[in-house]
């Protein structure tokens, strides 16, 4: 399944920057998106990066530029994709770069909804969208707000059928310094050694549990 | 397959005290835990309340009284169940009784997991643990700090094999007023109507998008 990952190159992660310099956050996207990467292909997808400008790193598959917001980016790839001559299209996966939890066996499960259904949905916390597979040719994508809700609505309109996707490592996208704990933890639970969580450690980063509660300190 | 229920009724949910007064908080714990029983009824266990006094609510199923802390409780209940004596003891679960988001086809997976290892451990955002299943004898809880770790590090100790259940809805613990805002995104995907859902929608909460991000108002 083709698997396209929007990247924006443009000032990432804002709401790390009480933790984590303007380079750092562009360093930690960046093996975020390399994780991702891997986990998709281990996943038996096929990535392409939809990226808002040239990236000067290597990857391993294809990149695209769109310098258009999220939204309008994803819907402008869904189209000749969708182009309403054939009628089974395969179908396209969307999943967010940022979702540093992410597993093969994950992503595995929502390939497999996406067969299964003509729109499969991974909410985030918070009622994001963090992944999806659309397989219904009028679907559209709308990223903003809470898009989980609006693309549910949007499948309902369209009489799309809708598989949802119950995953903690697809519900975590790395946005707030307390999202930095999930990535240790569960590095640490699964003894892996993924680039975000090597640049985490090499950036100093550590668990912190006080009062029986659970964030980072950074060294 | 028997699944206890930690429940305290003494000042419960008091991260939420910026958001709810003290008899809200209890109104609200109480709701959730009837729900948390629905589900597990429906998904094939038969839960049993494990609380720190007697509750004056009338429930269907049977409620043990341990006024102890957590971990101590849960020991003491677990102790018996696997009292040495045989070596086949039915796996026993323990379910956090704020999953409001709990439905009976994630907790099935959890006890399918309990089914296939000695341990099955649903974690919760923070590196808690929000459910797990217990079939190996020498296995015991602690619930304090990153609990997901240390109950790995546990069944290591104890040689007992590991099943990881990946589940936003059980790793979603109701502890924080952010977290609210999950209970009212799923319920309005699903079109539910939980007591939990009905509690918060009654007491003016409702889900409220700004600058694209989802939180709660309350009227």
């Amino acid at each position: 399944m083709e698997v396209l990952v929007p990247f924006s190159t443009d000032r990432p992660k804002s709401r790390l920057s009480g933790v984590l310099t303007p380079d750092e956050r562009v360093s930690l996207a960046r093996a975020m998106l390399r994780d991702v990467l891997d986990a998709i292909e281990a996943g038996g997808g096929e990535p392409r990066v939809l990226a808002t400008a040239p990236l000067d790193a290597e990857l391993r598959c294809p990149v695209d530029v769109d310098d258009r917001p999220l939204t309008a980016a994803v819907n402008a790839a869904l189209d000749p994709r969708f182009d309403g001559e054939s009628t089974d299209s395969d179908p396209v996966a969307v999943v967010m770069a940022d979702l540093a939890l992410a597993t093969p066996g994950a992503l595995r499960e929502l390939f497999a909804a996406g067969e299964a259904a003509d729109l499969a949905i991974a909410p985030g916390r918070g009622g994001g969208t963090n992944a999806l597979v659309v397989g219904h040719p009028e679907f559209r994508v709308d990223y903003h707000g809470a898009s989980y809700l609006d693309h549910r609505r949007i499948a309902a309109e369209v009489d799309a059928s809708v598989g949802v996707v119950d995953s903690h490592r697809l519900a975590t996208d790395i946005d707030e310094p307390a999202d930095l704990a999930e990535v240790l933890i569960h590095a640490e639970a699964d003894d892996n050694e993924r680039r975000s969580v090597r640049w985490l450690r090499g950036a100093g980063f550590a668990l912190d549990v006080t009062d029986g509660r659970v964030g980072v300190t950074r060294e």
